[in-house]
């Protein structure tokens, strides 16, 4: 059962961390990352940045193009080891118009606080290429 | 120093998988890999695959494509949390005339085995578009 609740708790926080991505709310996106040199984070089509003052440049780079990003998460899933947990999901991108814009397959990675919040040490992101 | 020493051999474990991937084979690949359910593994432009069946097929499927594949892996960082490490480094993928191929970028996680060994439980690659 324990196990159950630990699922539960990242699931939360990778759900929060998509809150904060849909929102384009930096405040939150902070929040939920650490504030570490290990933290990586690889957009799709990026080279991998790595600790936090590069990762949040990023974030706050994205969230002030004007482009706002929406998007409906599928096939989350979630291995807890110790204090160490990792999630991968499906970003199904939706278009302005509400089609579909595209698949991104995700990678989460976050470890366990002393205090027990689970924080965000590593996102990758990369798109799907469509069926042929 | 335990810290280096861990740094270490989760490089190593890194390198393992490279060289197998670089070999094509596929027995030194299934060593590098947990045998179960919990792996994940997105291949550049692929959906994330789960469960170590999966991830041994697509490993056998890029080995007899006829494709073969060498590169230079660059920028490896290694980040050890307990019995978890992941490693970002960069795939430089040369074309058969020594010429760059692309670069992928990677996180490599690992976790470690009751008997020490590290071994892959995720790994995710993706395109770098390249500079404009």
């Amino acid at each position: 059962m324990e196990h159950d609740v630990d699922d539960q708790e990242v699931l939360a926080a990778n759900r929060a961390f998509y809150a904060a991505f849909e929102a384009g709310d930096m405040d939150a996106m902070s929040d939920v990352w650490e504030h570490t040199e290990r933290v990586v984070c690889t957009h799709p089509g990026w080279s991998t940045l790595r600790g936090w003052a590069s990762v949040a440049s990023s974030w706050f780079a994205l969230f002030h193009n004007g482009q706002h990003l929406q998007f409906i998460v599928t096939a989350e899933q979630a291995t807890v080891a110790g204090d160490v947990a990792w999630v991968t999901c499906d970003e199904n991108i939706l278009a302005g118009d509400g089609a579909s814009g595209g698949t991104v397959a995700a990678l989460n990675l976050f470890v366990r606080e002393g205090a027990g919040a689970w924080r965000l040490v590593g996102h990758h992101g990369s798109p799907v290429a469509p069926a042929t």
